[in-house]
């Protein structure tokens, strides 16, 4: 594989003081030869959003940064914004809303450009909303708790960048487990990604995955389930998993997705 | 491409009198030299369903019919339930719960050579929960209804083995075409396919889809959607959608997947 890093963030990343997070980002994009297109599309203030990043970026050093604007699916379909992408070293997605994000652009130009960008080395960040967004099998919205229960967890198609990771975020923040426990009953064959706040998972074309920041990422293992009665539990009864395999990783620890075992720093 | 025929059948196909589609899927496997091998795991009652459809493929002249027994996931990884696998040329799922079939051989050893096989060249057909389960993104469960609400559909990871379509099926007599169209404004990116009682969608490798059978196929394409407020209603709310094309279509017609029109007989 020859595609860029991928860079999903938990949300309420250090925009201040060490930007740990942000400036490996600006880094992985080449740093004073960066070129950052920030797409703010999830955002209920997409304005302000855009701009904060803006700023965070040009501060720790990147050439240039831009936003590229996206009310309607008309703009994601329009050259400008592709032509905005395609000159970009690297896409920032911002937090917001994963459902309105993939709504803007889902099917359009815009994303068959990102995935084509992405696949010729084009690294992509998304906090947040913008992290979940990433996945193929993407958590829509869904209910807090550490049990899983059948209805607890909505998925949709995301935008495809990472097919086989589910990807939550805020994770240890808003209490996540149960719902990406579920989402992996429901769907052995994914492997569930809970990325706590201020804190990435940085996902290299060989298939290694390093944490970076301040908090941890949880990886639950559905590869070796040997029972799960998720298809006949209803409602918000709790699902009962065999073997389940869970691994809770910090800084510097990388999670190998090709064997699906970890490796100590 | 060179990867197999699918062959989606909206449940409820005559296996009594002409038998159409079943017939259909017996040619595609070689007709007198064809080995079936089916596949019960989505069934309630397993025995009498995989049985029933032994029956059926014995009389319309198959030369070897079996079942895959998989009452667990470690029968899902058993060396005898990949050597049956491997040895027939078409496999066929009965109807049942997609999340049962799905929980107990997503991402096993039988998961991973039932896509080699079909990529092959092999067959695949499912009935019912059979063939909800051949899509990437799955109707997991949902309710009936005319209209697109945000919460009536639920969605998780399928087979994978027609990676654009939401397949659901006993479509018109269950009246599903609200969940479909609430599963494309969700993820625009989708194509969502709707199979009737006794009907089927033959799709080869070329990308073209031809229906089979007694009822209709309606194929709901978000690709020129230009609007959807899928993201921002809640709950049972109804969801906004704007340039949705639809098509219904009978035997005979042809929709092509690459450029996503549709040919008359």
């Amino acid at each position: 594989m020859t595609h860029g890093v991928l860079l999903p963030i938990g949300g309420a990343e250090d925009k201040t003081a060490k930007r740990v997070v942000l400036s490996r980002f600006v880094a992985l994009c080449g740093g004073t030869e960066a070129r950052i297109a920030v797409i703010a599309a999830a955002s209920a203030v997409p304005e302000e959003s855009g701009k904060r990043y803006v700023d965070v970026f040009s501060t720790l050093g990147a050439a240039q940064v831009s936003v590229i604007p996206i009310a309607s699916r008309y703009d994601a379909d329009s050259e400008s914004a592709l032509a905005q992408l395609r000159a970009a070293t690297g896409i920032f997605f911002t937090g917001g809303d994963q459902l309105k994000l993939v709504g803007l652009i889902g099917g359009t130009r815009l994303h068959a450009a990102l995935r084509e960008r992405h696949a010729a080395g084009m690294t992509v960040a998304g906090t947040s909303a913008g992290a979940s967004a990433l996945s193929q099998h993407m958590i829509a919205f869904g209910k807090s708790g550490s049990t899983p229960q059948q209805r607890m967890v909505q998925l949709t198609a995301g935008l495809g960048l990472c097919a086989p990771l589910i990807i939550d975020q805020h994770f240890r923040q808003r209490d996540r487990i149960g719902r990406l426990l579920t989402a992996v009953a429901l769907s052995p064959q994914l492997i569930g990604v809970g990325i706590d706040e201020d804190t990435a998972l940085l996902i290299t074309a060989d298939g290694k995955a390093e944490v970076v920041g301040s908090g941890s990422v949880t990886i639950v293992d559905g590869g070796a389930l040997s029972y799960t009665d998720a298809h006949a539990v209803k409602g918000y009864s709790v699902i009962a998993l065999h073997s389940v395999r869970l691994h809770v990783l910090t800084s510097g620890h990388i999670y190998d997705l090709n064997t699906r075992l970890p490796i100590a720093p």
